[in-house]
């Protein structure tokens, strides 16, 4: 019964940030009259239309709890979503995981080119911090500047990019557990985990109030990527919209490969029930962040 | 005798400048103990010890008519020339302009690799971003949030990262005199006229305040690509450290092949007469800007 409401809860969830998302994108990617249209039409490629939108839940179900504008929660979801999706455009490409296929259809490269793919990527970059920095916004200029230094520093070598070097290095490196997670935390925790921070900054949570959200994220962050892991060893292609089993040709270590199929799925359960551990001061309002948690290890793609 | 001691001021200013940035690159990139260690490298060896620092010097130096403190300016300076940094790896990427040699060394992606490339120049990018929303600044936050709007607005799809994808598509399409100026305002106009308007910002000027060193910005801008373009035509490669004429064998029109030399130099130099003529309301505190409009088309390299 309890996993069935969260189910509605969460499908509702998706469904309503996955259509909000969709329009700020939109609003915020006019085609222009000029060559600078092919970029912006890959930008509205990658952007629009796809994805989970794991991130932009994560942040306006964190928000919704401290009373943020539903609006200004958006706006920060859809930076944080632009960073996720720019970094997709990149990991795609020839010279980093040479993908073909993404969310189902083709990626930017493979529909566009790879110069447009490079581009689009760094407009979307750019983008991110664009919105958030934007002067019409309503959110105050230090709320601001601190949603920017977290978006910023998960983005960055300490953050997104220094784990994806750290992932293009595990082909020739033998890693072990601790390398692998330390390497999870960077790749997907830091900007799982940026998202969820976000929403408290902006419901003006005092940094040690933060304490057990910043657990809670953690833990799916981790949880996540085990689940991803199992997904590219277990998964079915078509509905992941991706290519699987990538990890094993490149001979990378992964979750799975250290732990094994039982042991992390094990795993990966329980950091979820630790998860919704650390929100046990939260009433009924952090029910969509309980459905998220389960949702992470659940989801088939 | 006037020509003499700009050349002097000037040649103090870059030098000073340099040094400053690289210090400042320095302490924000410690290479760290683990397999990031690389892509760290990569960022140092783009980002230190090479380069111009036009940008940079634009920057403190119009910080410095409005008093405003030499860390805070060069910090931001910072931000800007990492964003030019980034910028530069990424269109020597061979996807892009497929260069190999920059500031006289071989490019990130020939004495690295292509993914080592993509992500120190995404890194960089983030990079740019993180220093100037670091919570240590000095800076009040209502001047950190118009310093990030100004620099993500600069460069990314209405600026630098805009003018980049109307470069590309210049192989393919006839542009004419107007429509160059249009994508050389946005690829390289928008980064150095943020450096100005940035240092403007620090200086707390009102937006109205401004107005000339917008003028001021716009001008040196168009005169830089026409410079470059002319040294593109007719410079020295070992000077320049890159390859050079590569506008004509690819097809690409520019102010020199639309214009004649004669007529686009000519024209550089109005430009340059015109922009310091914005700047007569002040007085000797504006003679770097003065000198660095000069050396903007005096310069071989």
């Amino acid at each position: 019964m309890q996993t069935e409401i969260d189910a509605n809860l969460l499908a509702e969830g998706l469904v309503r940030v996955q259509r909000e998302v969709d329009e700020v994108f939109d609003a915020f990617l006019p085609v222009p009259q000029d060559s600078r249209a092919r970029l912006v039409e890959a930008m509205r490629y990658a952007a629009i239309g796809g994805g989970k939108r794991v991130r932009p839940l994560l942040l306006v179900s964190t928000a919704e709890l401290f009373g943020v504008d539903r609006d200004a929660a958006l706006r920060a979801a859809c930076a944080v979503e632009a960073i996720h999706v720019y970094s997709l455009i990149h990991d795609d490409l020839p010279c980093m995981d040479d993908d073909d296929l993404r969310r189902g259809k083709p990626t930017v490269h493979k529909e566009f080119d790879e110069a447009t793919a490079v581009l689009a990527g760094d407009s979307l970059h750019a983008l991110a911090f664009e919105i958030l920095s934007e002067q019409a916004t309503s959110t105050d200029p230090f709320i601001r500047s601190e949603l920017i230094a977290t978006l910023g520093s998960a983005s960055g070598m300490n953050g997104m990019a220094g784990g994806q070097m750290m992932d293009m290095m595990s082909e020739e490196e033998d890693y072990d557990l601790h390398t692998i997670t330390r390497l999870q935390q960077l790749k997907t925790g830091a900007l799982l985990a940026a998202s969820v921070e976000m929403g408290a900054i902006l419901g003006r949570v005092p940094p040690e109030g933060r304490v057990h959200l910043r657990n809670y994220a953690r833990d799916i962050g981790l949880a996540f990527q085990i689940a991803d892991d199992l997904l590219d060893y277990e998964g079915d292609e078509e509905k992941a919209g991706k290519a699987l089993r990538k990890d094993e040709e490149q001979g990378k270590a992964t979750f799975v490969s250290l732990m094994g199929v039982d042991k992390a799925r094990e795993q990966a359960r329980a950091l979820v029930e630790q998860a919704i551990g650390h929100l046990a001061s939260h009433g009924k309002d952090a029910d969509m962040l309980r459905a998220v948690a389960r949702y992470i290890v659940e989801r088939d793609r």
